[in-house]
């Protein structure tokens, strides 16, 4: 109290509350009924009936204990949407054309057979107007396109890619074909379809 | 009427009627009135004021007029939307890399310093879960691909690139790039950037 440390007290009692309030922390299981509230209303309702406060009257929760822990509908919906959108595989082939084949091939399939292609248009379309919903979706692309890179930095460990490739970048230029097609309904591509475009990635153009 | 011709006498009475009928013929003047007041009316409302109802109002035209035209808004809107987008080049360089980084920062800079940018999120947003939106936003992308695709024609036959490369689904990986950076925000994209993300299209990855 009595040296230079007096300058962050305010900084240390905030962070002592932190640590000493449960309530800060997520319960996992209040956060689970959570989800499982938010997953049924999507399914019954669709997007246009999905609100915290219907999730929050669902999950018997507050809506300040869901916003404490999804700052945005976009985020809870997001984290939703992810968790539903299981059988994405992370194929690792040894060959990265096979690997983006597989995991485009996948992406389209689901979002195509399952409620989560329609899920994720409606989440886009707010996304156009509402900036809390932008910003839920740019940290979500980037969480995925981080994710997804992989298949790319294996290919550049094992030299099959040149050491120059960027992996965030390239794995956004596959992702951007899945969401034009998703954006324009055109998901209906058969997998030799897919291969033909992703070779178009990995492939030089050049005669 | 005595011959097998019989059988088309119904399809014959509806040519003959809009051979005769002046008013199905598109009349410039009238047209151009619509287009103007469309382009008012999405400059001083925007998107969210932008109706079929409002811009017949504001040209003197009927509501049936302007639907016979363009059989829904999101159709009229594309219609002004891409009149507006001047300034788009058609670059023809005699180096794909260099087309291709022209078009896209050209692109990229139209939407992020006119409206055009978000006149053109509000139509994805609404093609979501719109369905005549859905289909113009379709016809128009197809369209603009097949237009676009030129400079990888163009790339082709002077054996710039190799033959086996798919005009419009390659420009469809190019355009793809430039539709997820609109629709998440993040367009400010450098040249050098846009040069980088062209070349990894057009460049093999291969090691």
């Amino acid at each position: 109290m009595t040296d230079g440390t007096q300058d962050t007290d305010g900084t240390d009692a905030e962070a002592s509350a932190q640590r000493t309030s449960i309530g800060a922390r997520r319960n996992p299981a209040t956060a689970e009924a959570i989800r499982l509230a938010a997953t049924e209303i999507l399914a019954e309702k669709g997007y246009a009936g999905f609100s915290v406060e219907a999730v929050a009257r669902r999950a018997r929760a507050g809506k300040p204990t869901i916003y404490r822990w999804w700052p945005s509908k976009a985020e809870l919906l997001l984290d939703v949407y992810h968790r539903q959108k299981t059988g994405m595989p992370e194929p690792d082939t040894g060959s990265l054309v096979e690997d983006l084949t597989i995991y485009l091939d996948a992406l389209l399939r689901i979002w195509r057979e399952t409620p989560s292609g329609t899920v994720f248009r409606s989440l886009i379309a707010e996304a156009q107007t509402d900036s809390a919903a932008a910003r839920a979706l740019r940290t979500y692309l980037d969480q995925r396109l981080d994710q997804s890179a992989a298949m790319i930095r294996r290919a550049r460990t094992r030299g099959e890619i040149s050491e120059t490739v960027d992996p965030l970048l390239a794995m956004e230029l596959v992702t951007s074909l899945a969401w034009t097609r998703l954006v324009t309904d055109r998901l209906d591509m058969e997998t030799a379809a897919v291969r033909a475009a992703v070779s178009l990635f990995v492939e030089s153009w050049r005669a």
